[in-house]
Formats: C-alpha cells, sequence, structure tokens
C-alpha cells in the first residue's frame, strides 16, 4: 500500500486524488495548495488531511507525492522530495527552464528513487494498441510518424503568457510520443507556427497553430499537427507508417451511433478534452507508478523522458524564430 | 446513503459489490450467498458482513437488497423482501414461471415498494443514444428494430438444462429492448430456432441458434437473431429504422486501433462479453436505482418491464413449437 | 461477337443498351418497343434499328435477345426466342405465375438455349465478395443469413397494382440472393409484413414494410427486411453469420468524405438507387451472358433461379395471409 | 465533336486513348509513339490511325492534342502544338526545366488557345467534395492542409534517374492539391527526405521518404508526406482543418465488405495504383477538357497551375539540401 502526499488541487489535482481513492494499493493521506480552501475540500472527499509541504514530506507514513500544483512549483517540490527520499510521481513538465529541468534529473537519478513524468497519453489503450503493434512488428521499419493535437479551445491568454509557448507547454505530449513511437531520437527540427485562431495570443508572442518534422539519426520522419482550437471536440490522433504497412487511431467518440437521414449520415464527435479522453489513461499511469514504487521496476515514463521532450520542444521554438531546421 | 444486502456471490455479484462500494450513495453492509464462503469473501473485500436472509432482511438499517443469486431463489426473496419492506434490485428474469412472475409483479405493486429490474443494455451508452434519437425524433415513426445477440462461447450443457431454453434465458434481453424501442406491445410473435452450435444443446431440448419476429398493434415490426457462438467476441448491435431514417450502433471494440497490411485492414475486435461490454452500464443501472430510492421515482426497468418480456419469450418458445405465429 | 435484339426501351432498357454497346464483344441490332417512339431514340443512340419481334427474332444474324420490357410480355417473348433459338437474357421475374415461369424454364431447358436471368444483386462487387468469402470457408458453416433491402420511395401506385405485390416484385431479388448466400434451398417460409409507408399501397392490396424468415433443410436461417421508402437511399446490405465468423458490407457511397463539425460527424450518403448502385453489376452481368453464350457454360444465374426465386415469393405472400409458416 | 491526335502510346495513353474513345464529343484520329507498334496497335483498337508528329499536328480537322508521350517531350510538343493552333492537354509535368515550363506556358497564354494540365487529382470525387466543403464553408477558414501521398512499390531505379527527384516527379501532385486546397499561394517551403525503402534510390542521388511543410502568406500550414511504397496499396488521402471543423477522405478500397474473425476484424485494402483509382477521375479530366474547348471556358487545371506546381518542387528541392525553409 502506497501513501501519497498530492501537491495540488485543480483539475489534475482533483483527477488524480480520484484515482489514488480508487486504487486498491493506493491511499491519499494528505492534499497541499497554496488555496487551502481548494486543498480542504479535495482532502475531505477523500478522508485526506489538508496540510503544508513540511508536513508532507516529512511524515514517515508517506511513500510518495504526486505533484500536480502549478508549473513554477515542479522543481522545489521535486528537489524537496528528493530530500525526504519519496517517491515521485510528476505533472508534466520538469520545468520550463531545460537547466533545471536536467538538475532535477540528476538530482532524482543521484538519489535513485522513483520517478514517473506524466506523460498520460502512453497509457491511452489507443496509443498503447499502437506501440504494441510496433514492438511486435507489425509496422515493420518505422519511416513515418503523423501525430495529431488539437485542443477543442483555447485557453485563457493569461494561462497562455506563462505557458512556455505552444511548443513547450501543449506539443511537448507529441514530442514524448513521438519520441515513444519513433524508438530513436530525434536529431533535427523544423518547426513553423502561425496565430491563426486568436490574435490575443499572438499579441502574447505566442503561435495556436504549429506543424513540425523531426527527423531521427536514421532518416526516420516525424510530422506533428497542434492547434488550440477544434470545434468538434478534443482530436488526438497518431499515424505510423513502415516498411510492412501502416497502424493509426481514431478518436474515442461519445457513442458508436450513427443516424442515417436525409441530409447525411451522423455519427458522434470525439469526446470533449483530456479528462473524458484520457480518464482510463490517467487511471493506468498511476497504477503504472505504484507498480513502479512497489516492485522496484522502471515506471514507463521517466525524467529521462521528461527533459528529452523539454528539449525538442525547446528546438522546435528555435526553429520557428529562426526558420531554420536546428541540429540536437 | 442507501445501505444494500447483496444476495449471490457469484459473477453479477461481484459485479453490483462492486458497483455498490464506488457509488457515494450506496453502501454494501451485508452479502448473503448459499456458498458461506464466497460471501465471506466477497463481504470482505467491502467491509460488510456476510450473513443470512433473515438478518440480511430483518435489520433496519437496510435499505435495499440487490437479488443477484441464482434464478430459482428470486422469487423467495423478492417475497421476503416486500414483506421487510426493502426496495427491490432484480437480475433478470424475476422467475421462469410466468404466473410466479405476476404474483410478485402484484406483490411489488400493492406494497408500493421501488422494484428495478436488470436489463442493463438500457443503460448502455449506445443503446441509449438509440433510445433518445428515437424520443427526439431522429428516427421519425419507428417501422422496423432489427436486434442482433450474440455470445462468445455457449455456456455449459448443465446451465442450458436448467436456463428455461434460449428464448428465456438469451432473448429475454432483446424482448425487453424490442419493446423499449418500439414504443408499443408486441401482439404477435414467430419464433424458429436451430441447434447448429452445439449438438449436445439440442439434446437437452434447446436451439442455439434462433430468429424471431414481433409485430405490432400498428403494425411495427422487430427482427431478433440470437446465437450462441460468435468467435469474433460479443455482439450487441440493433438498428432501428423509421420515417425519418435509421440509427444503429456497433460493438465496443478493444481499441481504435487500425492496421493497413499486405494482407487486408484489420481493426480490433469486439469486447469479450456483458462483463466488458456492459461494465459501465452496470454501474449507471445502479446508480439509476438508488436514485429512484432515495428520489421517490420510477427506475428505468420496472417489474412489469420483467413481466413483459417473459411473456414474450414464452410466446416465442410456444410459436417454436408450433411453427405459428401466437398472438398475445 | 454477340448480335443482340433488345426488348424494352424503358430505364432497364436504356442501361443494357448502353453497356451491349460499351462491351466489346457485343452489338445492338434491334430494339423493340410497343411504343415506337421510345425504340427509335433507343436504337438511333447506338447505332440499331427499331423493328418489331418479328423481325427481331427472325433475323439469322440476332444471337441472343435482351428482354426488359414489362413483365407481362415476358413469357411471350421468352416463348417466340425459343422458337427463334437465339440465346435470352430476361429482366426479372420470369412472369408473375408461377406455372408460366415453369413452363418457360421447360422450354429452355429443352431447348438447350443459354439463358440468364437478371438477378444483377449477384454482379456486385460487395456481394461477390460476400460470396467468395463464404466459398472460401471464411465465414465456416453458414448459419444466419440478414438482408436488408429498402428503396428510397416507393413507386407509384399504379406500378404496385400490376407488380404482383412486395414479395414477388421487390423481395424477390432477397429470396435469390438468400439462396445464394444459404448454398440451400429453405423449406420453411414466414412473412409478416405492413402497411406504414404509403396507406395506397394497402389499399391496393399489398405491404409496404416486410419480414422474412427462411429455414434451410440443415435449420439455416435467413431474415430478410423490406420497405419501401427510406429517406437517407437505397439501403441493400447483407449479413453472413457462421462457424468462424461473420462477413457484411456497407452500402456504396456518394463518397468517402467526413466532415467533423459543431454538430457532429456526417459523411455521405448511401447512392440513389439500384441504377447508381449497380451501374457496374449490371456491366459484369452482361459480360457473365456474353461470356456464356461465346464460350457455352452456364451463366451465373439461370432460369431455374428465377423459378426457385417466385417459388419463395409465392410462399411468403401465402404466409402473409395465413400467419403460418409455409413449408416447401 | 472534338478530333484529337494522341502521343504517347504508354500506360497513360492507353487510359486516354479509351476515354476518348468513350466520350461522345471526342473522337480519336491519330496515334503518334517513337515505337511504331505501339502506336499502330492503340489506333487499330479504336479505329485511329498511327502516324508522325507532322500529320497529326498539321491536319486541319484535328481539334485538340492529348500529350502522354515522355516527360522530355513535352515541351517540343507544346510549341509545336501552339504552332497547329490546336487546343492542348498534358500530362503533368510541363518541362522539369522551371524556364522551360514558364517559357510553355507564355507561349501557350500569348497564343490564347485551352490548355490544360493533367492534375487528375482534382477529378478525384473525394478531394472534390472536400474542395466543394471547403467552397461552402463547412470548414470555415482552412488553417491546415494535411496530405498524405504513398504509392505501392517504388518504380525502377532508371526512372528514378531520369524523374527529377521526387518533389517534381510525385509531390508534385500534393503541391497542386495543397495549391488548390488552401486557396491561396504557399510563400514558404521546407523538405526533408530520407531514403529508406531502397537504398538504389539513394545512390541515384533521390530519396523515397519525404515530409514537407508549406506556409502561405497569411499562415495557413500545409504538410505533405511521400513514400514510394505502401504495401496495403495505393495511399492517397487529404485532411482540411479549419475554424469550423475538418474534413478528410478515406482511401477508395476493393470492396466495402468487412469480416469479424477469430484474430480479427478485417477490411479490404485499398485499390492498388492510380489506374484504379483515378479511373473516373481520367474520365471526368477528359470530360472538362472537351467541356473547355467546345465551351470556350477555363479548364479546371491551367498552364500556370503545372508552373505553379513545378516552382513549389523546385523549392522544395533545394530546401532539403540546404536544410533551411525556402521563401518564394
Amino acid at each position: 500500500m502506497i501513501s501519497f502526499s498530492l501537491f495540488g488541487a485543480g483539475r489534475m489535482g482533483i483527477v488524480h486524488a480520484q484515482n489514488i481513492d480508487a486504487n486498491p494499493r493506493a491511499t491519499l493521506k494528505y492534499v497541499v495548495d497554496i488555496d487551502g480552501g481548494a486543498a480542504s475540500r479535495l482532502a475531505g472527499k477523500y478522508r485526506a488531511t489538508a496540510t503544508d509541504l513540511e508536513t508532507a514530506l516529512s511524515d514517515p507514513s508517506i511513500d510518495a507525492v504526486l505533484i500536480a500544483s502549478a508549473t513554477v512549483t515542479h522543481a522545489d517540490i521535486i528537489k524537496a522530495s528528493v530530500r525526504g527520499n519519496k517517491a515521485i510521481f510528476c505533472e508534466k513538465p520538469l520545468d520550463l527552464d531545460l537547466r533545471v529541468a536536467e538538475e532535477c534529473v540528476d538530482l532524482v537519478q543521484q538519489a535513485d528513487i522513483p520517478f514517473a513524468l506524466g506523460f498520460n497519453r502512453r497509457f491511452d489503450r489507443n496509443f498503447q494498441a499502437i506501440h504494441q503493434a510496433i514492438t511486435e512488428g507489425q509496422v515493420g521499419d518505422v519511416e513515418n510518424v503523423i501525430i495529431t493535437s488539437r485542443d477543442p479551445s483555447p485557453p485563457p491568454v493569461e494561462y497562455i503568457r506563462q505557458s512556455g509557448g505552444i511548443y513547450r507547454d501543449m506539443m511537448i505530449h507529441d514530442f514524448d510520443m513521438a519520441r515513444w513511437l519513433l524508438g530513436e531520437e530525434p536529431i533535427e527540427v523544423y518547426a513553423n507556427g502561425s496565430c491563426l485562431v486568436d490574435s490575443a495570443i499572438g499579441l502574447a508572442g505566442d503561435v495556436d497553430t504549429a506543424a513540425v518534422v523531426l527527423k531521427t539519426e536514421s532518416g526516420k520522419l516525424c510530422q506533428i499537427t497542434n492547434s488550440r482550437r477544434a470545434v468538434y471536440g478534443y482530436d488526438q490522433r497518431v499515424e505510423v507508417f513502415g516498411s510492412n504497412g501502416m497502424v493509426r487511431t481514431e478518436n474515442e467518440l461519445h457513442d458508436l451511433v450513427t443516424h442515417f437521414g436525409r441530409d447525411g449520415v451522423v455519427s458522434a464527435k470525439p469526446v470533449d478534452f483530456f479528462i473524458q479522453r484520457y480518464e482510463q489513461a490517467y487511471r493506468r499511469e498511476l497504477e503504472d507508478f505504484v507498480s513502479a514504487v512497489l516492485n522496484n521496476q522502471p515506471p514507463l515514463v521517466t525524467a529521462v523522458d521528461g527533459y528529452r521532450a523539454l528539449l525538442l520542444a525547446d528546438a522546435a521554438a528555435e526553429s520557428d524564430r529562426s526558420g531554420k531546421a536546428v541540429r540536437l
């Protein structure tokens, strides 16, 4: 049984609290949030206690921390948790600054404590089936990966301003997906973005629509598309092409019903956003972390994965500025 | 908060125990099973107590019973529960004997206690979307309903022998679906069955493959197909046709990935069986019952629905024997 | 090279004239129609001559006749063609009277002349793929066939009055499909029809919606659904279920484009009617007949097939009247 | 009625000869090919005459030329046809040299003769439906176009050597598609290619796998993927994303049948290659040209379109060499 301190009682904190509670091998003991009321409400719902960082990390009965607080707090909580010798599950990203992220990775590796990063998509049943198809040889040698990620609607511009930009905030998930499916590190990154959805995003110095090309040492190519707005719902698809064929996944839909009418054949839209699409993935992700801690085995997503994805995000941002492909 | 006594610690009892435990408005207090070990194991998992029928029904803190025991026990537990004035959720069927079923319905109605019957399919997201499309007028006047139900593999012949036959045991779900979607009672039933899957089923006096036609007063037609074996998984589909178009649902699949290869385009199979397919439906079904009890409102599926479906099953069995349509 | 006399310059005559003209091994010489103007126009389009039955059958350069005239004329033209020793392609049905149909079959068999009946659906690429899957063993032992046929809109009631009724006029195609896919003769027929689409059809003594169950000697079951109106287009689907799995076909669509929008995911409707759906099938059907004549091999659909389908249609009509399954 | 001289009796010449013959408003008079035997065989099949360029262009009864000969001959035949004042249908590309292509465009425009370029994909029913959805506003403002083109297998390396490279030979179709769907000229081109399929292609100085990003003045982005080999058949898909949603098309399949079996759900593969996929598109393309000539209206694809696509191909080739985006 793993006893958790949860940092962050916002949207993702709520998801993780629920999953910890429902997991037969995990229990939620503390909730920490700068907003004490939110911490208390969430803690109360699951018979946990709202507390501060000190207590949450010094209590020897705590085995693990789950970091779902604001990005700027991640590195500090990681460092404190390492000092407290707690296993760590951290939402993406490690940090928006690559050097800080690297520092975290080093600390975690030196302390040799279990660390999982929240690239939840790797736990989606569809992306897992795609990864399995690759490892089982159904695709042959992977030659081309195409990743589509579109959010239903853009976040508030205040969020955009402190997000690190689309490549670090949103496409970072796709960079991780690319690395996982390519099975090889990208060594070349080209990015080109536009502000087409919301001009306020452009004024904030960011883009809302972006296209990226990655290339690995052996020449595999990956294309990524991002948009901050898709009126038909959350759009998360992957296509992997290789010497033996192609695998691809469609989006999860609200239901599997189709209506055949005078004006066409209408079926259900993709589910709304990540909370719905990755509901099961979040549960599996936690399960993987709990197993990693209990069985002393590596989690599916490590601190290094968090660092590598950020490296690609930085390269993409640079490429978008310079108009040249960036070599790593 | 509703406190439950659960009867039956077998496959369905396990499903319901888990859902009661996970439901924030329900709690499991007692588990009763002829197999005391099974009752204890299941009770232990959810901090409940294994006990006998007396205790389970006489404890005044118990609000409701959930009957998931063997079919032959249903009527007696229903009667005892009515005497104990407990709200009742009963797995299908009420009983295999129509008169006994009618007696149960009468008792329940006279006592005016909340009663829900476990026709779980009405809570499937897809069948709900179909029903909603009908009520919203997307189909127009319903003219034709086509229901396909195929189990992945036949049950043991011992089960068949005491099952009441395919019409009462398996197709009864489809009769309920037909009534729900037709929006009108069938008045004519034609059934024709064959033993094509397993000759032992034929020796036991039953069929394993069956085709049924229902007709309502206003002339709506419904066709039902059953098979006890489908090598590709659990096959549960519905198509509703009417003056404004058609709605239909596909099966739930293991995942949404497709592989394009030399030998064809391969996608995932339907999920294995009812436990997987209706996992969410069982949760919603319980939720509906809990709401019915707490808010004093009728549940979606009533005792009368259980009786009506059995009436159709009996008529189908008679039609299969006689080769004639049976009028109700 | 096969030289044709074409009887009938209506909708089907036009289709066949075009296909004869486009077929490199066939040529259209004469067109005969009670409406001389129509015959002339059609003949003129393909450098053929409008003429009368005498000439069309006595010209020794004529190898074959194609009968696409009104149903009532079929038997007489067949008989005259047999006397003229011409190969015969005849649109369905042979005749609405079973005895007349039998007479035609006998004549044709005694004269041993090539005879093909126009059950065009057997030449559809999808139904051919289904048939091939069966013969290659992908379905295993066929246990259940489900056939859906819905026309986009009902014909004028004048047509209905002389059509022989839905079973002989419309469902006869499905009876042929059933025999072809079951691979065994049905021995039991149950039919139940309603008038739901157009009350004028009911006043004319016919139904517009019908459900049929067929059973073969070995117990295979087939279900057929017909409607005279489907607002979403021509609906022609088949599903074959057996010990190794299921094959089914979707309808041909206008295109393969899908629009993902705010209100749902919309794709194209099925093509409008038989002229569009079976455009290619009509060409292949003619090609099969031409090959049969030139290579002295049996065509895919024979006079006996026409007779057998009519036998089932008659049995269905009788069952609908009596409410009992009819044994053949 | 348009009378044609056809240049080229190879694969594409055969397709066009057949379509000219089948078109009621067109007739094939001459076939010219360096291989006199091929010219004679093709001419003979359609009652045309094999001849030389002089005759084919000087005969005053000839209205139009169809150029389906080797790429190196295109410019000369265009020039001679302009001198002969014949309407011109020319297979892609105009020429591999941009200056020569420009010269052809100028000549054709000065002479003001009807000229259509063979970007056949614009006549595919699916791509037409996508274009129509855009023009009807179903996509809103186009923001992102994703084009996938994969050939079933690579051509012989001798072909590769004189092809001008993947961008000019293969992706040129996608550049035209991009321009057509973006509705705006790309001003920035990034390309990155690899040799992953056949090392002989790399030795010949070309790539067989390529990823391209285009950007227009207003910031619309387009991503193109090419591969010279797809084991599952010809893969030609397009996805267009915008402010009101997304439209996309699937490939044309051999049939619409699906087999549900023990090992998965298997459906038919995409059709083999362009001859099958674009069979109907080639007919429509010719029809469009014939209408353009007869009605004195612009054809859907002009000489300028041919030039513009080549411009993008050249830019892509340069970008692939330099690793930088090329601005136009």
